[in-house]
């Protein structure tokens, strides 16, 4: 646990309890109780620069960056997004960045038939903290914590792409335009697994998007859950873009370990994995089993039959294991 | 209106409708519908350092300031406050800081049983925004843009006081500790209205919380309506305190154009005024008329019958134009 999670701890402990709270902090978001027939999520994350995003970002991708982590919250909780509000931190008011940020941000809005309905805007250094609501049916929310010993792990699409393409940017001089690379244009255009997570309501048993790395947040979802798991590395998907560039022990080590990517990792009963199949079947991001729970609470990845050893925050301490 | 408020017009312009938007981009808070029987209020304010507050700023205060703040947004609204978020940008993790900060927050979310539902907190600048949640009967929203010509104009409570308190701080050269002067105290910990606010219900026509200033907040309330006024600046309260320590006519400038006060301008119709003043009677912050609306769009401040001049934007101007 780092140090911002202490905090949230902290927070956590503090809180008031309302009976209209049905999930308050510490999963993807809250969940709370409108009406007899539906419940809201509730998530907000911000991006700061120098934090988040490398100064002198492309605007046009903030706009949709910033938007894409909350929508990805919601996803990961099953929830269909309906508003969002957006606060806005700018060193200066150029027309230009404004313009191409709010179409950033609006374009996505749209795919997802998101309403902005309100925001702030505020002279100060350059961040964005964007709130979005959602809708479940009540009781029909994917926490984190909802798996159970024996149940199969999934993950959506291919992870390590972002974390690729924010080391390609660091490696080369020129920084590479977001539409030059497939792992670059990842790393900017997240696609929030909207769809994916609704349609995985009455399928997984918890559920969580995977914005720190694969091994860290899966570990989180076991963790909550309160059981451990068997990976298997041979399972992951590795971009063959990130192998041509970095070779494949990089590549899965960004597969494994690299932030930002925006997938969700989930569980599922055996019973309800020929359902699964079937669902993910018509995905273009594809799903992937890459272990299964247990009761015993390690999370340990093997290949081959042979264990490796990984630290939750090294990169450095995995490639080496990895190799 | 300044360059922020084009970029909110700018954003609103691109903002997708939804069936269930019934307030938008542009007043104190959003208005959604949730069901039958109550609509939803959205509120998101941030405050940045070296911005909304002084380097060194305490941290009890500054976490009952982000709250207070947004608080006060859902005041404006005749909303009841249920659930908040919090984005929290720290250059550093100091526990005390941090424990000072969440009790402050805490106690004032306490104060208006709100839970705290969820919040990010990320490495970065100084920073804190917070989405405030609350709920209204359906239509009930008092929105700033529901003023007729020929109705009262209101003030909740003493405008200027917090301003005061601010300038206090910058002329003394040992920064006045928050307990040492009622002044610096309304500046650190303004009091939203939230009572207040929802007693409104049913007898305000147009509302709007006063972060920006008295003349500037009372102007916009009076253009989203489409009227105008005479004001009576004789009428405007001023604190004891800002007249002992600055003098009537710059006691008289705060209270007309300082803003972080948190009070409530507000416009009622005649036939509402004896039912107001019954309310208004029982609330420690009282309440003072300042004058009347009409459908001349000018917004005239007058004292003993002579007009004065008043720039939105200026203290110096007004400084000049009313000595």
């Amino acid at each position: 646990m780092d140090e911002f999670e202490l905090i949230e701890r902290f927070f956590a402990a503090r809180a008031r309890a309302r009976d209209d709270v049905r999930v308050g902090i510490g999963d993807d978001a809250a969940v709370t109780r409108i009406d007899a027939n539906a419940e809201l999520v509730i998530a907000t994350d911000s991006l700061v620069e120098g934090t988040h995003f490398p100064a002198g970002a492309p605007a046009h991708a903030l706009g949709h960056r910033c938007l894409a982590v909350n929508l990805s919250d919601l996803a990961a909780m099953g929830a269909q997004p309906l508003w969002c509000t957006l606060a806005l931190s700018l060193p200066d008011g150029s027309a230009q960045w404004v313009d191409e940020f709010s179409a950033g941000f609006m374009a996505l809005a749209d795919t997802y038939d998101t309403a902005l309905v309100g925001g702030d805007t505020v002279r100060g250094p350059l961040a964005m903290t964007v709130t979005v609501h959602g809708r479940v049916a009540p009781g029909a929310a994917i926490r984190r914590d909802g798996a159970a010993p024996g149940q199969a792990i999934y993950v959506t699409g291919c992870t390590g792409q972002a974390a690729a393409g924010l080391a390609l940017m660091s490696r080369d001089e020129e920084r590479p335009a977001p539409e030059t690379s497939q792992l670059v244009e990842r790393f900017w255009y997240p696609a929030p697994r909207v769809g994916e997570g609704r349609a995985l309501s009455g399928i997984a048993t918890a559920m969580i998007d995977i914005s720190d790395g694969l091994h860290v947040d899966a570990s989180r979802l076991l963790r909550a859950s309160g059981v451990g798991a068997q990976l298997d590395l041979g399972s992951i998907r590795v971009a063959a873009a990130a192998v041509e560039q970095f070779g494949r022990d990089r590549a899965l080590e960004f597969a494994l370990l690299g932030g930002d990517d925006y997938e969700l990792c989930f569980t599922v009963p055996t019973e309800r994995e020929v359902e699964l199949r079937r669902v993910g079947a018509t995905w273009d991001c594809g799903i992937t089993c890459i272990g299964r729970t247990e009761s015993d609470l390690q999370v340990t990845w093997t290949e081959g039959g042979r264990v490796h050893a990984i630290d939750d925050t090294s990169f450095r301490h995995f490639a080496e294991a990895g190799k």
